[in-house]
Parts: C-alpha cells; structure tokens; sequence
C-alpha cells in the first residue's frame, strides 16, 4: 500500500523558520537560552500561532500551556492526526532539539495549503510545554499532564529556582490557556527529532526509523569509608571510598557491554575531602542504566547491585543506595513505524531501526495512541549544547519523510 | 653501653604545655588552626620563647623565622644536639601534629633544669617555620631552607591567597629573625611525632622506631575522552574519561598492592561536566605513589604509567600528564636508630621498626646530620583534622624515650 499523492516539503522554507525563530534566545555561541514559559518561550510561540494561523489553521492551548494547532480535513468526524515536539530549549542549549519536530508539522501544513491538499483527517501541529525540565523539573512535563501521567495542578505550581511556578509564568506570557486539559485531542501521532546520539551520522544513514524508548533506571549511591593519610596508612588498613566506586564503573561498563543495545554508565562523581594526599572516605556518584526490554533492564540492574555490594565488601566501605527515577521501556505502534518506513522509502532513503536512548514527549503518548518518532542525524551526536547542528539536508529529508508518512496512515483512513 | 642517669619527664607538666598552647588557634571542635606566620603562630612562639628562657634556653631566630632555643651542656666546644619540630598547624588541624615534637623538648629540657642536669654537648629546641604548607606553599618549607634544598629568598617571597608574603608574615608577627639562615647550629636532630597512621594503635606498640622516611611521587592527570548523552550513545562508540580514571585507580590499588610496605592511591578525582546523563568527557585525578626503596618506586611508577596508558587506548582517551612532586626516600642514620632503641629499652617500652609515610622536617636534615624520628600512637591513625587525638600517657612515653635517646648520643660524646 503506497499513497498516489506526491507532496514536497520546502527544505528552505523549513531552515528559514529554524533560523528565523533562533533569534528568540539566541546566545553569542549560536545556541539558544529558550526556558519554559519565559519571554523568549512567549515570542516563539506567538510566532508559531501566527504562523499556523496564516496557514490555515485555528489555534488552541490548553491549561498548561500546550499548543494544538488544526489544519481541516475532508472528514470532520475523524480525531486529527498530530505531529510536534517543543520549541523550549536547555539553558545553553541548540537550534534544532525540540524545534525541528515543531516546525517540520508547520512545513508539513504549509506544503498541504500550498498545494491546496486535504488530509482525510485533521493534521494538527503540537508544542509541548516545558520538555526540557530545565527552568522547571521534570522533563516532559506537560505531555505527562495531557497523558494523565502527571497531575495538572501539581505541574502548574512547580516553582523554578525564584520561586515563581510554571502557572504564574504561563500567566504572566499569557499562555495559560483556557481549555481544559484532556487527552483525546488527537488519534496518533508521529514526532521528528534529531537524534542526539552518533550512530545515523557514523552509519550515513539518514532516516532512523524509532522502534521505541529505552527503560531507564538511575541510581544514586553513597559509599563511606575512613579518611586517611595516604603517605601512613597501608593498603590492607584503608578503607578507600573511591576504590570502590572505581570497581563499580568498570562493573557497570561492563554491564553495558554485555547488554548491547542496553548502556550504563556513571555520570555524577564526587571524591572526598578531594586532597591528594588523603585516602578519600567518601563518595558519591550517579548510576544510568538503560534497555528496551525491561526484563533484561532488571539484570542488568540486579548486575549492578551485586558489583556494588562486592566493591563495598572488598574496600570496606558502608552503601547508600537508592533507585531515584525508572522510566519504563516504550515499544513504538508498529504500524506507524510501517507508516515512518513507507514513508522514507517513497523518498528514496535508506532507514535503520533504532532505539532513542532519551527520553520525548512520544514516549509519554506512546500508551495513549499509535506513535512513532524519526530521527534525523546530528553533527557528531552532540545535543543540549550551543553547538549542536543538522544540516539542512537531513532536516528536509525528515520533515518529507514526516510528510509521507502522515500521508501513509491518512490513506488507511479513507 | 648505657647511660647511667635515671631521669624522669614529667607526662603531666609536658600534657599541661600541650592544652596551655592548645588556645591558641582553638577551633569550636576542639582542634587548631594556627597557619604559619599568623597571629595565632605569634602568640604560641611568644610563649614557647618564653618557656625555653625561663627553663635556662638562650633563644635565636634566623631570618625565615625558624626558632633555636639552647641550653647549655658541660662541653661549649661541642655542636648542640637538637630536637623539635613545628607549632604550625592545617586549618583545621590538630593539638599534637608538630607540637608534641617542640613541647616534648620544651619538656626534655625543663626535667634537665629542674634536676640540675648538664649533657655534654648543648640541647637545642628548634620550632621550624611553615611545616604545613597550607597558608605558603610548599610544606616543610623553613627546614627546607635550612638545609639549603630550598632558596632562602624564594620561601621569604612566597605569597599567601591574599598577596602576602611569608617575609612580610614573618615581619608583621616580629619574627623575621636577626640570624642569618646557616646549616651548621647543631650535629644531630631527633624529631618526635605522632604517627599519623594506624600502626601502631592496632598492634598496641607504643613506640615506633622510624628507619627512614618513604620516597613519594604525585602525579596529576587528565584525561579527554567526548562528551556524550548517555542514553543515546551505544558503548562502542563512548570515549568515557571516567571509565579510563577508574581503571587506573583499581591498577594503582593493586600496585600499592603488590609493592607492600609501599602504598599507591588516587586523593583528588573530578569528572566533567558531573551530570547524570551525560557520558563525562573529562576527568582530573591525581596519583600519590610513595616506597622506600627508589628503585622500587621505579618500578610502582612505570606500572602506573602503563596502566595509565592501556585505560586510555581502551576508551580512546588523550592523556595529559606530569609529575608534580618528587621527595626523595630518606635512610635514618643507624647510630641515632639505636640510641632510639635503648633509649625505648631503657624505659621498658617494646618498639618496632617503622617507615614515615608522611614528610617531615627531619627528612631535610638526615643528608646533613644523624637524624631519626620516634613515632608514638594516635586515635584511629587520624591526623591532619580536628578530631586528631593522643593519650597523655603515650605522649609521655615518646618524650622520656626521646630525652633517653638524647642522653645516650649524649653518652658517646663524652
């Protein structure tokens, strides 16, 4: 099954909106300083409303500030189908993670009303509100309200570091919309995202056709020991606090490799006193264990605890230890990800089944509706970074692979 | 050979100069912080002075503030021989590092004063300046100077954080001394203090006869690995700068190890940027490898250094890396080990041969005089900090070993 339309995207049109709205927030490095519900956040998103607008679409924002903005279709009976992302960023953050998936769903409107093309069901463009957890935690916030995952009231009054929360700063950019949140807004949905990691890039694939998110587990562990004079105190008297975090990061590399695709890692770490000639008496340090299958993501966690109470054992050394964020494993709707590689290969690109290793908004809608995301390459894989880049290239050949595949899961409609 | 005196020191005189100093400098924890040169070190050099000329001591400074209290033996023609050590104090240090060693002399030559005792050769007690190092680097500075391995103008022109010197310490506290800075003002030093180690506590041994002091090596690394998100970047194509530094700490663990009585470990570990879901890119540790045979310590280092570089290939990591420091091993000399010896059987106290992990000013003197050091327990091997302790009775038993140790060098000049 293939659809007989055949839409271009506009690459240019698309690079020149990534570029037009950089200057909401952008930072003397080229990246951009775009937090949740601030005034940078206030001027992108009346530039994307006005936008969508003069395409055709009515705009709508919920309580907690999330953007639906509906393109008609032939059938109004039927839920639209949704594409987006989010247009905040971190605070030194780039031009691409987030906003790319927003306006490749405005490319894809502006393509449908330029060539005067109607949808069976609506297409609507979603900006999900606070994704990046920087300004207020957690991440992904407002696509967990709309899933029911998190609690409204709970996310409007999360404070930032002065004490204003997210509701008073959603008031205050005048995006605290007045309809209610609820999670039937939409029948599917397909976002677009760089990837953030290296693998597209090192392969020289462009298309990376997501198969779902991978379970993360974090850990965060205290060991102690005794602080003592490394010149005076031999080796079988110490009790070295770093020695055994050394032996759980060898462990957990390991692990990780053992595990492929799974990875695990230690990304926090704290040595103390922290002076050279002190055995060091603490430590403290955080674990990322993450895998598609939640069973193995147990192993590799029991794996873990077993290389931490052997280190601990081994240098005499006391444990604090807990698992302080799991986010289950997510496996993407088959037929969306049919859709995604239909899509790219009426595009003539090649696809590669992956997983995303970080967490997005799809994750959290994945349980409520058919979901899928695309990955498009980024420069060496870096992301939350002033110097993260994609080429124009890859951001059309996404947001046409987007295109095609709203259109592949629009004809199963007719 | 013997001697035939049979006098006593007085444990609760020396307990009381320990606690009567102890306020000067106290901290709300019950420890010290008396920096070198400061007013806290005036105050207690005021009194020391004080002490040794009331006890019948003529007292000299030289010009980088080190302090020569001399009392008179039966023979003028003869050098002194010494015994001391430093009042300084970390910032948040102890009452007995250093200034057991100066009081025990103090309290040697009050027990010789008050019984009308004269040795042949003069007794002198020396308070050197900046043992510590903690306001003026580098530590041992002052005995360093004396014994000419360091620059007397170097060390007067060493600034504190705030721009001062230590000559301008030294001027404003009125111990910038009228005596020129000479290495000839005693023939032998015997230097008491407490272990600063674990040794002796756990094997109930009041007395360690210390053989020589450790060759020590610092080295400072960093290593460069990338940046990476953790949940998105396989482990193949990781560089992790944390797995790389945790390698080598498990090597140097088991160097130590394996080179026993020699001790290696890592004191100082940072990683960068120490966010949890970001592979570290960057680590900097330091290494302290210390043995004492150099040629031994050859072999701990270039282990080091190839452990260092195998951790690297295996995670693709660029290596930079120096050695910082070099203090040579230092041999006591066997005559005054002895005098320790008889001096310890003379008061009925069991010793057992040791090495100093730690530096002290006696390492400086033993290439120019016979020099040895008596080691006397303290609480838990803690040092270095507040909570350090020692027992009235085992400071009691170093300074009558000491002042026994003295009376036979003493004997063999008769």
């Amino acid at each position: 099954m293939a659809t007989q339309t055949n839409l271009s995207i506009n690459p240019r049109r698309l690079w020149d909106s990534i570029h037009d709205t950089a200057r909401f927030g952008a930072t003397p490095k080229g990246g951009l300083r775009r937090l949740a519900a601030s005034a940078e956040d206030k001027q992108v998103r009346d530039w994307l409303a006005a936008a969508c607008e003069a395409a055709g679409c009515t705009v709508a924002i919920d309580h907690c500030g999330n953007m639906f903005a509906t393109y008609p279709g032939r059938r109004p009976d039927l839920k639209p189908i949704a594409t987006g992302s989010h247009l905040d960023t971190q605070p030194t953050g780039g031009k691409f993670d987030g906003i790319l998936g927003v306006l490749a769903g405005l490319e894809v409107i502006r393509t449908f009303a330029e060539m005067g093309y109607q949808t069976n069901a609506p297409i609507m463009v979603v900006n999900w509100t606070n994704e990046e957890g920087s300004r207020f935690a957690p991440a992904m916030q407002c696509s967990g309200v709309y899933a029911g995952a998190l609690g409204l009231e709970d996310a409007l009054a999360t404070p930032d570091r002065e004490g204003v929360t997210l509701g008073e700063a959603l008031e205050a950019i005048g995006y605290a919309g007045g309809e209610s949140v609820r999670s039937d807004r939409f029948q599917a949905l397909f976002e677009l995202h760089i990837e953030q990691g290296p693998i597209l890039e090192a392969e020289g694939i462009t298309i990376g056709a997501v198969q779902g998110v991978q379970g993360i587990r974090w850990h965060e562990v205290t060991l102690r020991g005794q602080d003592a004079h490394t010149g005076a105190t031999p080796m079988g008297m110490r009790r070295d606090a770093l020695c055994g975090m050394a032996a759980v990061v060898c462990a957990l590399q390991e692990i990780g490799r053992r595990h492929a695709p799974g990875v695990a890692s230690v990304g926090m770490a704290e040595c103390r006193p922290n002076s050279r000639n002190v055995v060091p008496g603490e430590v403290f340090f955080t674990a990322d264990i993450r895998h598609p299958d939640e069973a193995v993501l147990d192993e590799m966690e029991a794996a873990f605890l077993a290389a931490l109470a052997e280190a601990a054992a081994a240098n005499g050394l006391d444990v604090e230890q807990r698992r302080n964020w799991h986010s289950p494993a997510i496996a993407f709707d088959a037929g969306m990800i049919e859709c995604v590689k239909l899509g790219a290969e009426k595009a003539g690109l090649a696809t590669r089944d992956m997983l995303s290793g970080a967490g997005h908004d799809a994750a959290y809608l994945a349980p409520l509706v058919p979901t899928a995301m695309i990955f498009v390459p980024c420069e060496g894989g870096i992301s939350h970074n002033e110097i993260e880049a994609a080429t124009l290239e890859d951001c059309g050949a996404g947001t046409q692979v987007l295109l095609n595949a709203i259109l592949e899961y629009d004809a199963r409609l007719g």
